[in-house]
């Protein structure tokens, strides 16, 4: 509509989102949910305000935008040649993000109460991080350390809520036994039978 | 110091302080945190509005003190003859208070992300929860569910734990097969001996 010249699509848009988003998590890491505004996150990005404003409308845009961009990695569980030790793994990465400082998965958790959006996100990029793991639950069928048709999700979330309760939760100091306590603990009851589909349940139509 | 008759401390002081928590846990489940004023409560409780601010003087005053409130009872986990029934009975009862509409305790949960005052006094409560709940595991050990030196609290938390995920930061709409799941993944582990101190890992001084 306007005669003056258009931006290249690639580069300066995915330029400013990187620059953006950027901004996002340190604003979020250092100052918290309450303190995050757009003109914050515009000033220190050093993308026009009025940009930022177009693109992403709100806090809860940018938290949106910020969350699904973590879903756009290719990111894979570390493959250890065992259940227990594939779970560990992932603890270890959890309770890492979760007690570095400044923790954005903290904060994004800390969002998530305020902001239905931030939410809706934070849902999203876990269900997308329990799909990833399936592999660690079908890698240990294969090797005949589980049935076939175990709950991958609920093995996941057995494995992982400790980590979330404990640090995130309680505000218990971390551990550096936790992440292999927790991850020991599914590992055996998966290994009883816990998650076996149709022992015991009937499954959903 | 004044000449005006003092109130029985007794009577008037217990009256106030139940209406007043009254007010707290009907302001926090209708309207959140976020609405969350002393005068909103004062109004609300009946109580006079400059007692309220010298007794609680502010709005992590009043969570603290709703909070303590909830160790005064005399709650007891159900005693059902196995651990795994104390386990779902336990579950059952934290999904109903997650879940029903108002939930205080969702409420409690997502103030204590903007409050370190309403965040200890969550704490204090968790601790005390699980200290009570010691006795489950007590019971199981002298059953022979489980061998002495058992980790309570490690246990209870894996029981539990998945619960609040799901419910609380996860959003997963209840499902009623969850206590149970939760609480018989964490007797299975239980039996395979991973809350077992001593055995693999090695105890803190």
């Amino acid at each position: 509509m306007s005669s003056t010249p258009q931006p290249r699509p690639g580069g300066r848009t995915a330029r400013n989102r990187a620059q953006v988003l950027a901004a996002v998590s340190a604003e979020l890491a250092e100052n918290g949910y309450d303190a995050l505004t757009v003109d914050a996150v515009a000033a220190r990005s050093g993308v026009h305000r009025t940009t930022v404003y177009r693109r992403w409308r709100d806090v809860g845009g940018l938290l949106t935008d910020l969350l699904d961009s973590t879903s756009d990695d290719d990111w894979q569980p570390a493959d250890t040649g065992s259940l227990r030790g594939d779970l560990t793994a992932l603890n270890q990465e959890i309770q890492t993000s979760l007690t570095e400082h400044p923790s954005i998965a903290t904060a994004l958790i800390a969002a998530s109460f305020r902001s239905e959006e931030a939410a809706r996100a934070l849902r999203r990029l876990w269900e997308d991080r329990y799909e990833r793991c399936g592999i660690v639950v079908d890698r240990a069928v294969q090797r005949g350390e589980l049935e076939a048709g175990t709950d991958a999700r609920a093995l996941l979330i057995a494995a992982t809520a400790p980590l979330y309760h404990q640090l995130v939760l309680l505000g218990t100091p971390p551990d550096p036994e936790l992440p292999a306590q927790a991850a020991g603990t599914a590992a055996l009851a998966a290994a009883a039978g816990a998650f076996a589909r149709g022992s015991g349940q009937v499954e959903g139509e």
